[in-house]
């Protein structure tokens, strides 16, 4: 069975991994209580830590970023309590979910999916809990499923404001891709995941925890063994694991944060930037809708509606004769959209590609001319070339 | 950093991993939403069906063992409930913290580490539940920590007689290394882990499910959101996965269990077995005792006391001039034993070699004679010709 012919993933994760994490990722694995695996920890963890630009805690769980999420909500929280969720998207809506299975008085901020969260609808919740009820807010900041970042910086300040409440961010397509200074915007636990930003395969996922959340800990009545993040601490003292870690996983890491510290936080955010900038406008000029609000479009993935044309058809076209992989729509948005990730290990190149094979197979639909196929190429490379 | 000289696994996991299986591991990932990927998983189930020797659903979390145990107790029981517990030895205690964590009101049925469990005490304790309020027997098959192998079979067997009460037992260190026959022992829930007989690195658990186990889903109140099996059933009806399970490491598994069905069953348990007794005997011809009961040796791991030895140094000076890593006691047996693992893809000159390396370092203490060190390889030999 050919699964691997010439496949280009531009999904928002699994994102495309470098040749040297793989190589990494295939080494015969080593004793998890071995000094060598010891000194893999100390480094991730450093290395994990000035990715977070924070002097926080930052942890690694074997498990999805859903897991990590879990882990933020159950270790901090108690049954009853009452928390905000922020919910522009299917995330959102599933820490919504998260936070009912647990017992948490969900009060949701919601807005439609497309659209960001108002941070001014935070701003008034949280005035108006005077008696400081409210034990957390729950939000996304990139919102995978639309293609929205959510002003996180501007929401987070209210937050700091009301002072009890802790911030709970699914940063996972934001972490890597745009700036999430954890301690300047003083987010309390971020939690993020291996296939995005961080270029490595799916199986791991990170929580970073400030002294506010830890606090937290000691009072959370929440049940919990696996992701009782209070051992991983622990074990983080000797620079160790709870329970077995993805050992290979945690080569792969190494490699990767290194080439991330290597290229210059500044660098990697600039360029998922101008990737941003240049699929969003290049499929502007091939007459193409943008799903998301054009001024909070997320970083990693641009999300665009297709018309009369089956989203589906359209991807399975572009797999087909280009073996590159786009996402589709989740829920009520499948067949309407399709999503093209650009996060993680992306190149330019990578850019000018899904561009001439989204127009190409515009051009064989009769949908554009060739010369709004080469306006689109155009576009891109004033955006690329720009930085 | 030298982290790889030429390390030898000789722990009971993570064990060696085949160069196929770790080339596997290295390919590019895929979409997990993909054709390709729900290839994968149909035939990684229906192989790992197989090795459970079931007709039941088993189910792949991105996790450790640990993770599938807990899974199995917080689905199918409520806080409350009353469960047997048996221990003899840190994972037996294990399971007896989640339990408690869980609420659960726990009879244990313990025995001295190094000593099997009992099973006319499982006998007693589930017929004297003539309300059977006792909702499940959690046990572990093949305790790590000691070298023992409990007579499951037997326990089973009993369990099966109260037929109220689930099975729930952690076979991570003998499912893939002796005889587990999940349908023909009426095991409900069966947890292992890759890292151990499947022979691929750590990161993935896996868990069987009985029909009477997921019954027990639907009354189970215990709250879950990451580990909750009905999701991932609910997925695997179209194989896939509730939330992004660890891609490179199903592809590693993929492989792996072919290449355990071309061995075959009946070979990969007489393997392990002329291991074991290979191990065993030639430790005690160098006049080292084992640690536990000699009729009840784990097919796995070999644990041995050292007298007078400090077993940490031992196992240090083993890693130092030979690079093979043993593990050590854990918590009170620490310094007292050293443990050999002989699981997964471990082959006869794995053994000599281990054998070699201790008679080599007890030689060089002045605590055995040549003569000896020359016996312990004949007795080696024997048991390994012998199959």
């Amino acid at each position: 069975m050919a699964i691997h012919k010439k496949l280009s993933l531009m999904i928002p994760g699994p994102t495309p991994v470098p040749e040297k994490v793989l190589q990494a990722l295939s080494k015969h694995p080593i004793g998890h209580r071995s000094k060598e695996f010891q000194t893999l920890v100390k480094s991730t963890t450093e290395n994990l830590q000035w990715l977070h630009q924070t002097q926080n805690d930052v942890l690694t769980i074997t498990g999805s970023g859903t897991a990590a999420m879990e882990a933020g909500i159950i270790n901090t929280l108690s049954k009853g309590d009452k928390v905000i969720c922020g919910e522009n998207g299917k995330f959102g809506e599933r820490w919504v979910k998260v936070a009912k299975e647990f017992g948490l008085e969900v009060i949701k901020i919601d807005s439609e999916w497309g659209t960001p969260l108002n941070p001014e609808k935070f701003k008034t919740v949280l005035k108006e809990d005077t008696k400081k009820e409210i034990k957390a807010v729950i939000l996304t900041h990139s919102e995978t499923s639309t293609g929205v970042i959510n002003d996180l910086e501007t929401i987070s300040s209210y937050i700091a404001e009301h002072d009890k409440a802790l911030s709970i961010v699914d940063c996972v397509t934001s972490l890597g891709a745009c700036n999430v200074p954890v301690d300047q915007w003083k987010l309390d636990i971020v939690a993020s995941g291996s296939q995005k930003g961080y270029m490595i395969p799916p199986g791991l996922s990170f929580i970073s925890m400030s002294e506010k959340a830890w606090a937290a800990t000691e009072k959370s009545n929440l049940p919990k063994f696996y992701l009782d993040l209070k051992s991983y601490r622990k074990s983080l003292l000797s620079n160790s694991n709870p329970y077995t870690p993805a050992v290979n996983l945690v080569f792969a890491l190494d490699e990767a944060l290194k080439m991330m510290r290597e290229e210059g936080l500044e660098n990697i955010f600039l360029r998922h930037n101008k990737h941003k900038l240049a699929m969003s406008n290049s499929l502007k000029a091939l007459n193409l809708q943008l799903f998301a609000n054009e001024n909070h479009l997320s970083p990693s993935i641009t999300a665009v509606k297709t018309g009369e044309i089956d989203a589906e058809e359209f991807r399975k076209a572009i797999k087909n004769n280009f073996d590159i992989l786009l996402a589709g729509g989740q829920d009520h948005l499948k067949g309407k959209i399709f999503r093209v990730g650009h996060l993680g290990y992306v190149h330019d190149r990578d850019i000018i590609t899904a561009i001439s094979a989204i127009s190409s197979t515009l051009l064989s639909l009769g949908n554009i001319s060739a010369q709004q196929a080469g306006k689109a190429l155009e576009v891109a490379y004033q955006y690329l070339e720009a930085n």
